[in-house]
């Protein structure tokens, strides 16, 4: 295995490379950078290098169905590939990568295409921690001359909401920032509820930042629509196999740094908000109902499925 | 006015004196200590030193129904008293004043008599924020040998769940501290919710520490039982009049210190759980429901209406 | 039996006098008159006459109790007068009259005063077909400089929305006018929803205008507060025991007046709001909950069960 | 202690007594016969005589508080009485006896008076297990002409819906009966369901046969009315002091007598339908909605609370 | 641009062509009439033609999603054929279009057939506003010998509620007409719920007659079935792309004809019912989940999507 | 038709066969030994032959979707072959069926594998009536060295829920039995209910066993995670052309063998649980959410629909 592969799942491991996107990107780079050195000298040897690639890759974090995707398509582009000769196959890694990111791309901003729609003019649009694809929309919104306020939920234990908080004022958006428990206290008065996604799983549910399925339950309750925001590509293959979605309980110093001894502190980095609390998912597909994504990826991404 | 109420009342302004129950003896007993040193001529100037006392009170902080209470209690005794001499109004104060703080004490115990019996062996137990109620509560159920978890949101934003962890902890009690935003993520492995209350209104809904409903939501969504524990004199007749329990809204620098400029912080100290999400107020008449507040008030404290 | 209650009965039989309060002041006043000129010789043959005046009444229309429970008032003060003579009843009758009326008054500003706070600054109030209470208390909220908006419905089948919409209007509220099945429609942008009512049963419920009770349901969807505002005479002691208010079902011509031939309208003319709807009843007591109606007119107004 | 009241015990402990009501009977019978023969020398020592004797019984059984509250009526009575011989005394227990079995006479045709008029004609009506208070409010909706249809639940394990099943055939009502898991099969066509009572909480809720609640559940989920018929004094006031409604635990053989080896069988006798299920509770005191309960009783039954 | 496609936009415009199905087909009438008369010399041409009557006939209404999808069916045909003089096209537009309206007629009998089914013997239907897709599929009912009795909103503010009851009656149903706010009255005795549609979104979501969100709003409380029958040609592929279904306001001279000055009336034509009120869609391809519509269009009528 | 068809057909009448699988398997054996001593001349009398057979098993019983779609499938599976000799036709009869029960094999263990991931270790797993592919899935769990308890309702009227707490006990697994309506009770300390099905309809309900959808709606009440075990192939085709899948009615001695004269007994064998109470369907494909089930039936088995 090339060492880029080994540098990269090292980064990504200690968290130096930081959200979904990111992720993908330096692990599919990776690959390519591997695969352009590879010394293998047929189609068979090829692919077990890159199937030695995604494991190392794999491991290095738990949850992250979008990086896991973008692997399984270029291993399965290979597999699928008429080419023999590993010099063909190198260039059919690049294309399927580069179209890949470039894919990556158009998904994004057909997401805020679609989703600046659902922003009324004159509204208050509420998000949960910091999604880079939540804030894209927002901005384009604003963008296209819209006018609206935003409020951002902190987002404990590592105060996410602020990073969120400070794009949208210096988009020139009128912000405020509340505690996570003061969700439902205004939440009689937000038009639209958007969040990110960490993952997709085969039921519809979606796996996002630690609270999201308690603002997801305010929102019902007071008739608010919820909308989450994500590429298809975080749709988690395993969860059609009956896996739960791990979810991944991280340090004790993130939530109190010198506790009292004796005093356990669990730190869940995710929650489930469960399909009946989802009014759709704005994807590149456009706008779907959660119920029904394990068709639509079968209809638009079947190598998903078929990927081992 | 004697100068004790006026330093008392700074005192409560300046947030010295803290917890309704501290903030109520303190008031209740600058009052006594102003009407033995009271050089009034007659029951009328007397009354009149006592409701200038009144006023500067109810003027030091804004939801305070049980300091409101203690001191309408004291007026109103005096205004019932058949005495005419300010000697024996002044014996009234002192003993009505002592009368109820001695009540306040026996309301605390009762109170963690009848709930430490919904206390079950070898059940979880969830609080939002720090309640001396509460925390009475668990720690005498603690006392008659029950095995227990509790489990301690840290109750941003400043972080009140901390003493009660400790608290817990102190007592031998397994506690687990998590984020307010996970309550949800715990609750359906949770057996009993118990917080308290700042103030009760006429409708039968009581404000807290703000998450409180959402912890409530959550309970309700889980069909886990949800108490609150508070003595009855928190019940503020204002609400029955149509006034809105205000709601305080504290501070942004509690929530953030050092802000970027333009953003809006808001910071409302409370919310307000509705009378549905409640199975009970445990109160010292024992386990009531909610929504027979006013006339429970009417019948055993009828000078809070009364009283002006 | 005096002319003047039949000439009562009779008025407000054909509807010409219409309204609960103007039904109840015009019996009350027909029965006063009737008893200024009665001719009995002593308190039995007098409360004979009371009682056949009672019936007369009572038979006029279907749901009035508000009339009821003011003659069922007037009878028991009779009953319970240590008086003997006619004269002296007399009196009795006119003062019971007098104050009864006195206090619908007070009731009906009570009502506003307490109502109107609940009218906040900068917000949208709806209501459903007309009531002197709800509009009394929207006026005293204009009249206390708040600015708010109204929402009314039309109120099918004979349009009573379009007069609260005129009344709205000439005291400058800025209104807007819905046909009935709208309401969802506009529910979450309204912060409260204020409405009537016709009688209140002992379990707690209202009857109220026909779609009440769908103007409850979405409200609740909501999250939006429903109040009821009526005198606590409008308790109707007949459901304790077990009677249903009976629901009026008027001419199938208020709904089509050249309808094809075969077709069944149905016209009911209330429908029944139950309790868990009702954020609260704000009557002449202050707001309280509807679950302990039945405690509270024991309390306040016994002889409405002691009477016959 | 005089034997009549071991026997009495020893009867109800062997399920010789069966029913609220009869164990009730029993048991303020044999007290009133140990009464008479009593050799107490003065009321100190007649009273610990009507102390042990409560004691007793109040072992004799766990759920029973109707034949409680009775027991503490006499006892409460003989406190509060003003006379002092023994003599005299047992004549207070023989009124106050006699006077509380014609009190429940009383009730139970005041609950069928009230509650035959919520039975409609052409309706259909569902009830669980069998209660004698239930099934004599159906006998006289049948009395009074009504048509109607009844279904039942077989009521496992021990098949009491079988007794009411009969009971129903016999008066000549049109009868279904179904097993216990077929009630939300049934639900949308019954018109309305009515359920007896084995305690009432001081939160308002009822305890009953096991499965109550999930009729109470399917019933809510349809919209179908729920009634609780039941003597109010029935209300267990230990549960004011926290202490949970003990949910008795049946033997295994009444669920399978041969079960294989190893298997656990619960056996729950009883469950909790929470106050919100509730529509009204049918009592002496007509229609209430459960939620004052507490209240009620302590304006019509004082002394349930202040008997020891 | 042939003349015919402007009169027919004109006449779409003024509402000389009513209901979904009718505008559609004076439409794609309108293009074949303009296709035969082209003058166009080349396929390019020719669908430039084609592509400005799309743009004049879309511009006529706002909501009319069976239109557009006619008018992109005949276009998507035209690109798609490999034929390339002006006359085959021609042909090819005369094909599709006789297709297309054909289509249009089996999906109107196989919805009639399959719904149909869902009506039960000694049923009540209730419906709301008229639609001749529901009007046909009550009639076959009918015709299949069923026997059950229809209640119609009158559906204002135009009444279309009648015209339905005419059809019915006409067809000798049992025919109940209600005002529209009385449907939660009647709804516990209601056995189905069926519906039309004005438009799908990609939600899953239905647009019909303001006031349809409130008849599934209560039929839901009483778990009464409520479908929607509908062509899955009524689905707007511009919802996908994140445009909200623009619900038309109407003349307020419909709900009022002479409004006092200054009145606001508001008359939205339509409203949103979400996909979780809806237990099935009965189209062409028989009885459906919301949930998988998009899927399902994806499957059937990719064009839908793909045209422009 | 062979006779091996008319006996399997009264076996499955007499209900010596039972469970759907073994009915499925029973008729398809039937069906190939039937057509291997097929005396047909051509494919034409060939199908006919098989058509005939068709008939007589799907008259058999009423509710069988496996059975049904393992007959269509052969039939679809010889319509669709190129052969036409009847020698190669009754091969590709043995093929298909070979096939069928081999993929019905592998359903079985797909199922167990998927679903076996939803059992947490030290967790609680309530079960209803017996289902095979059910026991089958926690007999996998235990092998995989789970540690976790089972509870079985007893599932009137004929104790399947006996035979479910056999096979767990022989398996080791701790097992404990309740009545039907206890479920509720013990829901609050459930962590997953799993249950079988006899019929999935295309809106994505489930039928199954009578009382499956109370314990769904207990489920859903205490929000309890309630899946489907599933083979895909007893979706219900007729159902997406409106027929409702038929409850069987059954005997009344099963509920009562000596009931009184007059008394009706109801004793359907099925009810529906809606889709909103089914988080997953585990199936051959994995974990799917019912509301895309249609969509996930075209993808995979066409021929379901196509077939007659």
């Amino acid at each position: 295995m090339h060492e880029s592969v080994l540098v990269a799942a090292d980064r990504i491991r200690r968290l130096e490379v930081q959200g979904a996107r990111n992720v993908a990107i330096t692990a599919i780079k990776a690959i390519e950078k591997g695969a352009k050195r590879s010394k293998a000298r047929g189609k068979e040897a090829f692919l077990k290098e890159l199937s030695d690639a995604k494991e190392v890759l794999f491991a290095s974090r738990e949850t992250e169905p979008l990086m896991r995707n973008a692997i399984r398509h270029v291993i399965h582009a290979v597999e699928e590939s008429p080419e023999e000769t590993v010099k063909e196959l190198v260039d059919v890694v690049s294309q399927v990568s580069k179209r890949f990111l470039e894919g990556l791309e158009r998904s994004k901003e057909k997401i805020a295409a679609v989703g600046s729609k659902r922003v009324s003019n004159n509204s208050k649009v509420l998000t949960h921690c910091h999604s880079s694809t939540v804030t894209n929309l927002l901005l384009r919104a604003k963008q296209e001359g819209k006018s609206f306020e935003v409020i951002c939920t902190e987002s404990r234990p590592v105060f996410q909401g602020r990073i969120t908080a400070k794009e949208m004022l210096d988009a020139g958006i009128e912000t405020t920032l509340i505690v996570d428990s003061a969700v439902r206290y205004f939440m009689n008065e937000v038009d639209l509820v958007v969040v990110g996604a960490d993952a997709i799983t085969s039921e519809g549910n979606v796996i996002n930042k630690i609270g999201t399925s308690m603002v997801a339950l305010a929102a019902k309750e007071a008739r608010t629509p919820f909308y989450v925001v994500s590429e298809l590509l975080k749709f988690d293959p395993a969860t059609i196999h009956g896996d739960y979605e791990i979810i991944e309980e991280r340090s004790s110093s993130e939530v109190w740094d010198d506790p009292p001894s004796g005093l356990t502190i669990r730190n869940p980095a995710f929650d489930v908000t469960r399909r009946e609390f989802i009014h759709g998912i704005i994807c590149e597909e456009g706008i779907i109902s959660p119920h029904s994504i394990s068709e639509l990826i079968s209809r638009k991404y079947p190598w998903i499925f078929e990927a081992t």
